[in-house]
Parts: structure tokens; C-alpha cells; sequence
């Protein structure tokens, strides 16, 4: 397209046409959703690089895809044929962070964990972590509203983002939100800006609030289940409990045999599943000891505490074992907590029916699981079969499709299985409000 | 108007036009906003009530105006000349709670301390508690995204918020959210009708997250200091502290006068400010001795610790204290807590500057004040102007024109101080995709 030329005039070597170099940046982390060739890359360095990236896209109706580390899930990040690329991990700087009004002002390419670090060193913490925080970044934690470990106690992505500033369709520059607690001032464009997975505006800095570190040492317990119900059971009771676990994780046998294969970390490999996770504060020993206890009332055959974090550090290796493994497809749906022991029972049952592996692991302490699927590269749609019944099944239950990782393209077609036809009609009118003419990750996330 | 025939085929005796009755609902609690001389009123029983009034207005382009109880400060609720009052305030049911989720279904007419009171059956409680917590209704919590005096330890409304039923502008049915805790389909539509202030759809129905009471008794205390500066100062330590309280508030010498005029408990009048607050759960009288430490390290001359609430209870009598003495204006400004102290200067400053009486209480948790001035009726224009250069100065010092009261008609003028001109174009190109024929609480709120 000659017209590229005006953009490199704006933009010089960040934009990128060597067709090796684009490629490498088409793809996100989904392992079997498709990607277009797109027509050049842009590495993003300022706001005005993605707005002028954004002015012309929109002015030569050119579909475009952001991405930050990668790391998605979804397809969200895929490129597009004759598409452009607007990578922003390039603006990876955290601006500052103040200690008083804890909050942290950061570029979109910040890695999760490295805010986390450089937060730590002031006494706080920023507290969404997903499983892929030593590698993901904030800006894609806040398309996709990612969620994490530490959600049962913080909150996610949504509840850490004070304000934004996002380029919109046509290339303006919009500013969000408030550094006050309480801020009523219109509509929360924050909220809308954030979990919209690149379809209404590319966020190109934001403000996002911190928390103090606990005090005391934190505390990692674990324990064994020889079936998934009783496990299920435990989280209920846990979650409906006095002590409020920072962290709530359950990992099948499956799941810990793969973790165990790919790292070996000690663990013993239930017969049904096993919990970990960890309390905080200066009665985070008192809590993850009665958080064993309910454990033990449950059915646990054997519980273990500790003030290592070595168990935690295992479940974060769920997704790289997977890959590792060669395990393509696998979902994200969530259920209301009282109802965990009966999605387990049911996901058994599902594995049973389709006569396939299926290995699960879960944020328990919010109802947030994630299911995979073993198949062959010429057998996914039948693994996909899988993936679908355990979605409706959650859907009965009064859950959701998708917990933290987003619709992109490889939950399109569950779509309407939640929302109804006014939900996704006033979902396309605020998307029709905001980009007219439809370039933002087109056809993807509502 | 004889088009009215046929809505009154459809709500029959719900639809009121006696100028009387309808005219008892042309006001809200803001003191000097006005409001027109509508056509009718609808006393809503149902979803469906709310829906043919809707498509009615909406084929006739009448402006709408949304009550619950009329408890609003901002002239939000005041009706419109030739329009129609939708009230909510008989759609009144909890129509369940759900212990192990959580969870509580209600109509938007439900008073917010009846929810609390009936949460607290099952020992959960409802976080947000608007000083009206007593006469306001969830569904204005809601149309405002209210605070409240515990905002500083569980968020605002719209934190407490999982899912709603709303009736967009052409009478058609949506329903947003989920109650799981984590879900990333779609946009936000939840936090975008939360605080959108009767302009984009009507609340039917809200799915509230509920939390379990703490253990422990409650513990309440008191400071008193010299000058608000130090009062100021003081809250900051707090807030940045490890004690964590859920209450505190701060009360101008001038409020505590008039609260204690209004309805005395016993509150010896200080020098400068007050400070009183609530620490709860096992360690609540520790928090709260710790808390009465740091006021005197601030410059506290006198402090109380005790476990009677009669101290907050005083706190939540400010508005019809100040109704009663005739004070006509006030607002609703937030900056970020470590700015307090310079606020509170500021004012003074600013008081002295106008040669007028300046009374504030603040939610000082969450830096949320509520500064009231002295005027008579034919003097409205000047004290209005006071209440300008405050919120000029909150804006200054990284603040907001309205931390919990909303925009309304009243703070209409301010919201361009805040909001730039690309921020309130995507605000109206919303407003525009939602309700195309502007019949929603037009001209007010963004």
C-alpha cells in the first residue's frame, strides 16, 4: 500500500514492513486460533506513535491488533490480513509511583511482575497477578481484565485501575478516571476501557492503585483430595470461612503430574486434586492452620503448611507445562463458589463421555477454572466438543464463559450462549459510537 | 396530551395526573435546583411498568425523570416541564439473599439500610452506607454510584454491584453482569449504567454482593483538634497507617455546632475539626487505640475510645441538620488524601476570602468533602460562587468536582473543568448510541 508512506514519514524505522520481523508479532499465545498477514508493525515508543498509527488506519479503514507481551490466550492479539500491528511493549516505563496516594503511573508495556517489584520497594504492592505476570503486561492485563491468583483477596485488574489515557478509533486522545478514591463525574469510561480486549481505544498509559504489603510473613498451605467434589466442597467452605485466604488455587492430578514432569518441585500427585494457597497479615499462620483444619473436615488425606512459597510457585507453571506438553486447547469459565463441586463432579463426567483427559486447574477461591484438553493438531474440534459442554455447564450453573482471559476469537461462537440479543445489540452500539468504522481488533471480543 | 390514553391502558391507576400528587414528586433534596410542572407520574410496580413507560416516552420523545426517594442532592430527580416521573419507589422487595454466594436480588425502591438490616440476618451486611442510609434507596445508590461512610475500607456502590436489570430508553429489557466474581464477557455495562445518573436505561433490578459481618465488637473513637490542618494531617497518617479503620470522618467546628443544635448527643464543639471513626473485626479496640495514638501525635488535644456508635450516629445527622438551619448549597469535591490538609487550608483561606461562613464535613477516609454555605434565597448566586472556587481548588490539587453526589443540573457548569472536550464527546457519543431521542433525564448529568 503506497499510503503506508505517510505513516513512515510520521513514525521512521518503528514502522516495520521485513515481512520475518511482522511475523514474528502475529500471533499471541492461543494455541490454535488463526492469524492473518498483516501489511507492516508499528513499535509504538509514545502516545503520539499510537495515534498516529491510529489516524491512519482509521482514515484508510485498515483493521488493526495490539499487543503488548504476547501472552493472550484468546486470539485477541492475532494479526490481521493486509493489518497493522501496534506492538506497545516498547513503553515499558513506569512513570513514578506515589507512596502517599499509592498509586503508580506506567506505560502499557510494563511487565506485570516488574510494577510488583518496583512497588515492593516502596511497601506496597500492586495486587492483580496472573499466572503470567513475569511476562505479560499491564496494558494487556487491562484489555483483557486479567485476573490471577491474588483475585480472591484483591480484586481484579478492573478494581487496581484508577485511570487511564487511551487513544481512540480516529486517533484522539481520551483521559479517564480519577487518582481519588471516590470520583462520580460521568460515565466510568475506565470500567468500559477496561476487559474491552482492543475493540474500543489502545490504552497508552495508566494509573493504577497499589496496595500496602501485609504485615507478618506470609503462609503457603496445601492439601490432597482423593476426589475432585470433596475438593470442590472444601473451597466453599473455605471461601464461606473466617479466614480469607490471599490465594486459593486447586490443580487435578493431571495438572500436577504435568507441573511435576515439566519442573518437578516435590509435589506428591493426589488421587483427586490438591489445593494450595496463602494467607497474609500477622494471623497468616492462624489462618492457613484453620484453612487445613476445614481442609481435613473435608476429606483432605493430608495437609501441609509452610512459610515457603514453593507450592504456589508450582501452580505458576500450569500454562508453559501445558505447552510443553503439547496441549492445544483448553477454556476459562467461571462459577459462583458454592457451586465449584458441582462443575467438578460434572467436568468428570464430560471427560468420561468424550473418553478424552481432561486436566483442570482453578483460581478456587473465585470460581475461575481452567480446563485443557488433550488432542492431536487434526482433533480439534473435537477436543473443542469438550471445551463447549464444560462451558454450558458452567452457564447452568449460573456462571460465566470466560473468567479472565477474554472472548477474542476463540469464544466468539459461546457469545450468545450468555449474552442475549439486547445485551450484544447495545454492546455493538457502543461499539459503533466509539469506532465507526471499525478497525480495532474487528470481529473479535463482543 | 391524549396520547397518555394509551399508557393508562397499560398501567392503568399506576399512571398518576393529579397535579397534586405529581407535583409531591417533581423534587428532589437538592436545595435550590429547580424543576417543571410534568404531565404524569408513574408509581412503577413492575419491570414491565417501567418498560411501557419507556417505549411510550420514547415514541413521543418525553423527557423522563427517575426517582426512588427523592434523597438526591443534585437536582437529578426534579422533573421535567411536559415530561413523565417514572417512581421506582414501589418496587420496594428484596426479592432474595443468598448466603453461600454472597448475594442479594433487589428491586431498586428498597431502602439501602433495610438490605443491611436483612443482610445482617443471614450475618452478612451491605458495604455502601450513604449518610441518608436510611431514606435513600439502592436504585439512586445505584444512578449516583452513592459513597458512604464505610467507602473507605469497602469501596462505593459501584464495588458492590454484580448485575442489573435495566430498561434501556426504547423500553427494551437488558441485563448485564454476573454473579460470579470474575467475568470478562463483554463490555462493562454493569459500571457503566452504575452512577449514569437516570441518563442511560433505568435500573429494575440489582444483583448486590454482600460481605460477612466481622467477628468481634466494633469500636468507634473521636479526636478533637485546633485547626482543620492538623485534623487533615492527621487523616493522612491514618489512611497511610496499618490500622485500618472502616469509618472515618471529619466535621468542621461549624457542622459539629450545628448537628449538636439539631439534635444534641453530648459532642463538646472543638476549636478547628473532629474526627470520628470505626474500627471493626477482633483487633477493633487496638485499631482504634492506635488510631487515637496517631491523632495525638498529629496534634489532637482530645481523644475517646469507646464501643457505642452514638459518635458516628451524629456524623450521619449533617445533611438534615443543615436542611434544618436553612443552609441551601452545597458540594461534593474529592482530592487525594494526602492532599486533605491543603484542602482544608484552602477553604479556610477561601471562606475568609468570601467574608462567608463555611461549614464542611468530610468523608476523609476517601477525601470526599461536602462544604455547606450560609446564603439567604435572593443570595444563592454569591454563595454558589464560593462553592466554585473550592471545587476549583480540589481540581488543583488532583481532585474531582463530585466524589459521590453526582453531576445532576447542579454541577453541570463544572464539568468542563474536569472533563476535556475529547472526553465529554465520547460521553455523548454513549449517551447517543443509548438513548438516540435524549429522552433520558436529558441535559443533566454529562
Amino acid at each position: 500500500m503506497d499510503d503506508l508512506q505517510t505513516l513512515r514519514q510520521q513514525l521512521g524505522d518503528r514502522l516495520v514492513t521485513e515481512p520475518g520481523r511482522v511475523a514474528q508479532h502475529a500471533h499471541d499465545s492461543s494455541r490454535a486460533e488463526p492469524a492473518g498477514t498483516p501489511l507492516a508493525l508499528v513499535e509504538a515508543s509514545s502516545t503520539a506513535d499510537v495515534a498516529a498509527a491510529l489516524a491512519w488506519a482509521h482514515a484508510h479503514a485498515v483493521p488493526v491488533s495490539v499487543r503488548g507481551a504476547g501472552t493472550g490466550l484468546a486470539g485477541g492479539a492475532n494479526a490481521y490480513d493486509g493489518g497493522l500491528i501496534v506492538s506497545l511493549a516498547g513503553m515499558n516505563q513506569i512513570l513514578s509511583i506515589d507512596q502517599n496516594e499509592r498509586v503508580a503511573v506506567v506505560q502499557p508495556g510494563v511487565i506485570t511482575a516488574e510494577l510488583d517489584a518496583a512497588a515492593r520497594l516502596e511497601g506496597l504492592f500492586y495486587p492483580p497477578d496472573p499466572a503470567s505476570a513475569r511476562s505479560c503486561t499491564i496494558g494487556g492485563n487491562i484489555a483483557t481484565n486479567a485476573g490471577g491468583l491474588r483475585c480472591v483477596a484483591h480484586g481484579v485488574t478492573r478494581d487496581a485501575v484508577a485511570a487511564l489515557e487511551v487513544v481512540l478509533a480516529d486517533g484522539r486522545v481520551l483521559r479517564t478516571g480519577s487518582r481519588t478514591r471516590k470520583n462520580v463525574v460521568g460515565y466510568d469510561l475506565t470500567s468500559l476501557m477496561v476487559g474491552s480486549e482492543g475493540t474500543l481505544g489502545i490504552v497508552t498509559e495508566a494509573t493504577v492503585r497499589l496496595k500496602p504489603v501485609p504485615l507478618g510473613t506470609p503462609c503457603s498451605f496445601r492439601a490432597s483430595f482423593d476426589d475432585l467434589d470433596s475438593a470442590g466442597r472444601a473451597v466453599t467452605a473455605i471461601v464461606g470461612g473466617a479466614a480469607t485466604p490471599e490465594v486459593l488455587e486447586l490443580m487435578d492430578a493431571a495438572s500436577v503430574e504435568i507441573i511435576e514432569s515439566f519442573q518437578p518441585s516435590g509435589l506428591t500427585v493426589p488421587r483427586g486434586a490438591m489445593l494450595v494457597g496463602q494467607t497474609v497479615g500477622v494471623t497468616a499462620a492462624a489462618q492457613a492452620a484453620a484453612i487445613a483444619e476445614t481442609c481435613v473436615a473435608h476429606g483432605a488425606t493430608e495437609t501441609e503448611v509452610s512459610d515457603s512459597d514453593a507450592l504456589i510457585e508450582a501452580r505458576r507453571l500450569s500454562n508453559p507445562a501445558l505447552t510443553a506438553r503439547g496441549l492445544k486447547i483448553s477454556c476459562d469459565v467461571g462459577v459462583p463458589v458454592a457451586r465449584l463441586a458441582e462443575i467438578f463432579h460434572g467436568i468428570t463426567e464430560i471427560s468420561r463421555t468424550h473418553d478424552r483427559l481432561v486436566s483442570t486447574v482453578a483460581h478456587a477461591g473465585d470460581g475461575n477454572l481452567h480446563s485443557t484438553v488433550d488432542c492431536a493438531d487434526d482433533d480439534i474440534a473435537a477436543a473443542d466438543a469438550v471445551l463447549d459442554d464444560i462451558t454450558r455447564l458452567a452457564l447452568a450453573l449460573g456462571g460465566t464463559i470466560t473468567g479472565e482471559h477474554g472472548v477474542g476469537s476463540v469464544k466468539l461462537h459461546e457469545l450468545p450462549w450468555q449474552l442475549d440479543e439486547v445485551s450484544r445489540a447495545t454492546q455493538a452500539a457502543i461499539k459503533q459510537a466509539l469506532d465507526p468504522r471499525g478497525i480495532l481488533t474487528p470481529g473479535r471480543g463482543i
